[in-house]
C-alpha cells in the first residue's frame, strides 16, 4: 500500500507527526498536501530504519545527493563514504547513480548503509545489464525493463527517476528542432537510443500503468525524469522541453488517481532571467506536484564551479518554488566527483535551501542564523561554531592563521568592527 | 580635471572609443551616462598604464578583488600573487585594504604592480597611522585625514571609499535601535569610534568640501562607503541602512555637480526576497548612481562559504540593477584570504556577473556561451577549455579520472548522451 492509500483509508503512519512538527505544519496540513499530491514522502518500506523526508509546497527546500560509479571509476568504499559525509552534512535524500562494476551489488550495499530516502534510475541497470560490446542496449526487451523495476522496488528503492516523457514522436521533434544540445539527460539519450534502433514507443511511457502497478505494490515514490530539460542555457524554455511537461503533466494525473506519490523533474541550464517564470509555469502545468530540479546551472562556461553556479539557479528557482534540489559538484561536465567534490556540493545547495528555508519563515533556520549573530556579535568563537551549516570548514579556515587577539579573526584583528563597537558603543544585544 | 571636467569641455579622452567598443554602446550613450552620474571610470591620471573600466547602467557588471595584510599577517609577495591571479582571472579593479605593516610603501609597490583601477580605504591609513598602543587612532586631528587623502590621491589611487555617511547623529539612532549588529563595517566601526572619543561630526561628512577639491584635483572617483549596511541578514533594509543612504545621496548630488565622480556601496546581508526591491529602491533613492555592493550575503551560518553565499545575492542583486560586485572569499568572517581563495572568490563573482551579463544581451558574454556548447556538443575538448572562463580549474578536474574513451569524461564514459545522440539522432549541430 502507498501512504495516499494509507491517508485514504485513515491508516495515518506515525512518522506523520514527526515529519510535521519537523516541517512546523499541522498534520492535517500535511495530510492534505500529500492527498493532493502537492507534497510526497518516499518511502519503501523494504528500506528499513530510514528518516521520512516531505518534500513539496509549504515544506522546507530539501537537497540531494547524487553518488555513484562510472565505467571509469568503481570504488564501493569511496560511494560509501559520500553517504556517510552526506548524512554528517544533514543532505536530505541520495541517489545511486552508479553506472560502473556489479552495480546491483553495488546498489545493496549502499542501500544497507544509508539512513536517508534513496532514489535510483532504474534505466541505468537496463542498459548496463544488456550492453553490448559497442555500449548499446538495444537488445533489451519491454520485461528487461520492468523486471529491473521490480527487482529495484522488492530491495527498498524509495524513488525511481523514470524517463517517461521522451515519447517516440520526440525523435522527430528533436530532428527537426533547432535546439543546441539535443538531450543532456543520460537516461534520456538511452531512451532515445533504444527507441530509435526497435522503432518502438518508451515503455515506460507506452506501459505506464506497470510502473504505476509496481511502484504501488512497493510503495516507491515515481520522480518524472526530464530527458529533454535544455542542457544549455540557449535551449531553456523551448518547446521541446514544455512538449515533455505537458505528456509528464498526464502521467503524473494518472499516478496521483491511481494512488502513487509522484514528483517531477526540471531544468537544467536556466538563463537567470527566465528562471522565475519557468519555474512558476512548470509547477502550474504539473499540477503543484513536487518540483525536483537539477541546478538549473546559469551559465554554461563555469566547469570546475558548476556547484556555484547551479546554487545561484537553485536559490532563485526554489523561492519561486521548487521543491527540491539536486546538487551538482564542482566536477559536473568534467568528472566523477570525489569526496571533497561531494562535500563542495553538499554545502553550495545546504545554503540555497537555507536561504529559501529562511524566507519561508521556517522558524528553526530562523533560529540558527539568530544564534550565529548572537555568536558573532560576542565573538564567541566557539559558539558560533556550533551553528554554522559546516563547523568543520569554518574551523579550519579560522586555525590557518590564528590570531593574535583571540576574540577576533586575522583579517581584522584589533580593527575588529564588533569590538570597537562594543567598546565604544557601549551597547548589549538587545534583539 | 576630472572625466566629468573633460568631457564637459568637449575633451573626450581617447579611452572612450575602446571603453565604449567594450561595453557595446555608442560613445555618446557613454557619455552621456558619465555626465548623468550613472557610469563611472575610475581614472587618477598618476595611475599610468591602466585599463579602463567603466561601471554602472548599461554596462557589463563588473567585479572587485579585495586584497591587502592584516596585523596577522604581512606578506607583501603574496598580495602581488593575488593580483596577478585577479588580473589573469579577469577581475575588474582591485581593493588595497591593508591595514599591517607598513602600508605606504605596501600601497606603492601594489599599485605599481598592476593594470586594473586601484581602489582603496583611506581610513585605514589615517587608523594605522595614528594608532596608540590600545590600537585607538582617537589622536587623528581632521588635517590628519585630508593629509592622508592628498597622499593617496597623488600616488595615484583611482578610487577611494569614504565613509562620509555615518554621522555624529547616527550615534544616538545606533544605542536606541534594535539592530542585531550595530555595524559590521571596519571603517564605520573607525569612524564611530573617533566621533564618540572626540565629539565631532564626521570629517569626511563635514568637510565633504574638501573630498571633493581633492578628488577633484587628482581625477580620483568616490565610493560612498556604507559604514551602516547590514551585517545580519536581520537587519537588512532597516531605517539606519536607509537613513544613511539618503545622507549619502545627497552627498552624490553634490559630488555629480562638481564635477567628481561617484558611487555608492551597498548592502551587505541580505534575505533573499528582500534583494530585488532593496536594490531598486537604493538605486533609484541615490539618482541611479553606480551601486557597488559587497555581496550581499544570503544567510549568516556559512562562513567557511562565503564566496557562494555571497554569490546567490550579487546574482540577484546585479539582476536587479547592482553595477559592481564586491567578491568575498570563502574566508570571509573567518581569517584573510591565502591564494586559493582568492581565486575561489573571484570565480564565484565572474559567474554571477557572466551570467547577469549574459541576460543583458553583451555578445562577448553570449559568444563564449555560444562557443563552450558548440564545443561541448562536439566533445572537443580544447575548444571547450579555451572559453571556460576557469581553464586551469577545468583542465585539473578532467585530469582527475582521465577517461578511457577520449572524447568522453569519466563521469558518464560510454553513457555519454552527447555521443548516443550523434551516432543515433545523427543530426550536426544547427545553431
Amino acid at each position: 500500500m502507498t501512504l495516499i492509500d494509507k491517508i485514504k483509508k485513515g491508516d495515518i503512519p506515525i512518522f506523520i507527526k514527526e515529519v510535521s512538527d519537523f516541517e512546523e505544519v499541522t498534520e492535517d496540513f500535511l495530510l492534505d498536501k500529500i492527498l493532493k499530491g502537492r507534497v510526497v514522502i518516499p518511502d519503501n518500506e523494504a528500506h528499513s530504519n530510514k528518516r521520512r523526508v516531505a518534500i513539496g509546497e509549504g515544506m522546507n527546500v530539501k537537497i540531494n545527493v547524487n553518488i555513484g560509479t562510472s565505467l571509469d571509476k568503481v570504488d564501493l568504499d569511496l560511494e560509501i563514504r559520500k553517504i556517510e559525509l552526506s548524512e554528517r552534512l544533514e543532505a536530505d535524500t541520495i541517489m545511486d547513480l552508479s553506472v560502473g562494476g556489479d552495480i546491483v551489488k553495488i546498489r545493496r550495499d549502499l542501500i544497507s548503509k544509508t539512513l536517508l530516502p534513496f532514489g535510483t534510475v532504474p534505466l541505468y541497470e537496463v542498459a548496463a545489464r544488456c550492453s553490448d560490446k559497442e555500449g548499446s542496449f538495444a537488445t533489451a526487451s519491454t520485461e528487461d525493463f520492468f523486471e529491473v523495476l521490480e527487482g529495484q522496488a522488492r530491495e527498498g528503492v524509495d524513488f525511481f527517476t523514470i524517463h517517461a516523457g521522451i515519447t517516440a514522436d520526440c525523435i522527430g521533434k528533436l530532428k527537426r528542432s533547432d535546439r543546441m544540445l539535443d538531450t543532456v539527460s543520460r537516461g534520456g539519450a538511452l531512451m532515445l537510443e533504444w527507441m530509435i534502433i526497435n522503432e518502438r514507443e518508451n515503455p515506460f511511457y507506452e506501459h505506464f500503468d506497470r510502473v504505476l502497478e509496481i511502484t504501488k505494490k512497493y510503495g516507491v515514490t515515481i520522480s518524472l525524469g526530464d530527458a529533454l530539460r535544455p542542457g544549455s542555457i540557449f535551449d531553456a524554455g523551448d518547446s521541446l522541453q514544455y512538449h515533455e511537461t505537458f505528456v509528464v503533466s498526464d502521467l503524473v494525473r494518472r499516478a496521483k488517481d491511481y494512488g502513487v506519490q509522484t514528483m517531477v523533474e526540471g531544468p537544467g541550464h536556466v538563463p537567470l532571467d527566465k528562471i522565475e517564470h519557468e519555474i512558476k509555469a512548470i509547477k502550474e502545468i504539473i499540477g503543484g506536484a513536487p518540483l525536483y530540479i537539477l541546478g538549473p546551472l546559469v551559465i554554461d562556461s563555469a566547469a570546475g564551479y558548476d556547484h556555484i553556479n547551479a546554487a545561484i539557479g537553485a536559490s532563485i528557482a526554489a523561492h519561486a518554488g521548487a521543491d527540491f534540489l539536486c546538487y551538482l559538484t564542482p566536477a559536473e561536465h568534467l568528472s566523477l566527483p570525489d569526496i571533497d567534490d561531494v562535500r563542495d556540493g553538499i554545502m553550495a545547495f545546504k545554503i540555497a535551501a537555507q536561504a529559501v528555508n529562511f524566507c519561508r519563515g521556517k522558524n528553526r533556520v530562523v533560529q540558527r542564523e539568530l544564534k550565529v549573530n548572537r555568536a558573532r556579535k560576542e565573538r564567541d568563537w566557539d559558539e558560533q561554531m556550533k551553528f554554522f551549516l559546516d563547523s568543520e570548514k569554518a574551523l579550519e579556515y579560522r586555525n590557518k592563521i590564528p590570531p593574535e587577539i583571540k576574540d577576533t579573526c586575522s583579517m581584522c584583528s584589533n580593527f575588529c568592527s564588533m569590538k570597537i563597537v562594543e567598546k565604544y558603543l557601549n551597547k548589549k544585544l538587545t534583539a
